[in-house]
């Protein structure tokens, strides 16, 4: 699904080739908000799609509340195609709205890492993992994984004065959830 | 197949961010059909996705007629976007037309309440699962699982009247459906 | 991707809810061969992702060329969201165009049936399954499959007298692809 | 993921079947750069898709870097239904466009080709690979595959004084790519 969610961004791409259209370079250039935007959330779904993979093959077994958490994280992955083209929408627009496209991004992301830290938290209170996780490891791993809980709200607030800032902070923030582990992950890493 | 269609219902959601439209914060309150169907058909295809994984990780062959109703079922499902749309965007017009949104809507969840009921009949009438299932414990699947045969029809009426009453009551049946079986489930779920 | 492309289908049917608009329940009937259509791809795809699978599931290994036959076999039936919306459109529009979207919805059809047939021939030739096929099975697999190589074309011309008759008749043959093989299947469909 | 960007090719095919358009014959004349298009952006996929499915499957085990090197390759591969859609497009309209829809589509493909050989010499360098890889074969396998590298700017700069030049170039690159190695590859490539 997050395959499919990542792959959907696109549709926030569009040059009209059209008649009576502005020239394709001065639409290009218009449009940055789009290609900065596409390039941060396919970022921002493509690094909660390696930790949820790498998450979810550590699991011995999974009961009903954590596929419901699960799906209710989904939920608000599934919502980023649709945040990202508003949020370059109104900056393209450059209005008074841009500040309604900054937090509904804002809150596609607050969604998901409160999903993910709820998941997180279930997996280990349930002991889901093949072997047994012990309590520092597992309250280090809530904590920064959970960092999004506290930082996000505060790239949003950001966001209010300059998107260009909050987009930058977004790919920092990506980034080091990219970088944050460094074992070896299983060799299908789901992500073709 | 499931996670594409439950990704597409993104799709549904839309704000207009061109020249000459309502303000976002306008369209957002105006809009909020599209936001309730958005996370009731997210978590109505999520939970089938759930059980139909669950379901069908218990088989030890299929067969032509098995893959047949599969298919019919499927068909059903895939035509949630649509049916979510549809509903959403006559709740919001707020016309008589509301009614044929509600009833297009209950079309889906009843064809795949019946394709659902079908396929594990079939199932457990040629005991395909890799253990043999008693009779009662078969028979107690059915009447749990086909308990949505009877209640969308009554839902939809529901519908007829309220719209949000309709939404929270498919809500509580997806709850259900979720938490109706509480043993574990095979470690890969699928929901990725 | 046979999965993604038969959810795709979905895209193709929609009801316009805006203002000024024709009432829903005029919409619906006006629109028959949008639902029709929709039916019948939906099984036309259904049935050549579980027949695809089924013959993968039984190779013993690939080489490049299968993999390129394979390619164009899929360019071919990824069209079909297309050619669908091309027949409904014309159909429901009624005037000669009709034609047009009967022809392009048979190229869609011959071509998948084109790539099935080489694909499976080469299989053949390369001795590429778990176990020898003889020559005689080869061959008679070849002839119940190829089929459709020389009924699209006859349904085809059906459909520029009739369509709805041509709809029939698409489906009377998906239900023959379905249902002409009676032995048990791989467990997993891949069908989910 | 590349099995649904392959598949969303398909909505950058369209006909109007609305009131007042042209004829269908006459769109479906006018549309040749769509379908040439469309034809062409399957295959540059599919062979990635193929490709990229051969090399993964031979991986020991994957890295954090690795992981985002695919990210930033897929980044690119992701945008080719919109690139693909813009090139149709601005060569349809016929104007001094037509040179802004070949260079974006070349970005797409030399950031593909990029991209693929910094996740190849990566998968190199660390020694990933089941099999420990000569020194010699390493090196001739990113030259092989290096060769868009080089080939995709002069393809693009060859565009722009003929498209339809430039979509054959694409077309026996990726034929090149497709049969450039013959030995048998897993059973399962992943291509339904």
């Amino acid at each position: 699904m997050l395959a499919v969610a990542i792959t959907l961004l696109v549709l926030d791409l569009h040059i009209d080739t059209g008649r009576g259209r502005a020239s394709v370079a001065h639409q290009l250039r218009e449009q940055w908000p789009s290609f900065a935007a596409y390039a941060v959330s396919f970022l921002v779904i493509g690094v909660i799609w390696v930790n949820h993979h790498a998450l979810f093959s550590m699991l011995a077994g999974v009961d009903r509340v954590l596929l419901f958490l699960n799906l209710v994280l989904l939920m608000f992955v599934a919502t980023i195609p649709f945040t990202t083209q508003t949020l370059a929408g109104t900056l393209h627009d450059g209005g008074a709205d841009a500040r309604w496209g900054v937090v509904l991004y804002g809150i596609s992301n607050e969604g998901m890492a409160i999903g993910y830290s709820l998941l997180l938290r279930h997996m280990l209170r349930r002991q889901l993992f093949y072997r047994p996780v012990p309590r520092d490891e597992g309250r280090s791993a809530l904590r920064r994984f959970g960092l999004g809980l506290v930082v996000y709200p505060v790239v949003t607030v950001l966001g209010l004065f300059s998107a260009p800032a909050m987009l930058v902070a977004y790919l920092a923030l990506t980034l080091y959830y990219m970088f944050e582990q460094t074992q070896l992950l299983p060799s299908q890493p789901a992500t073709d």
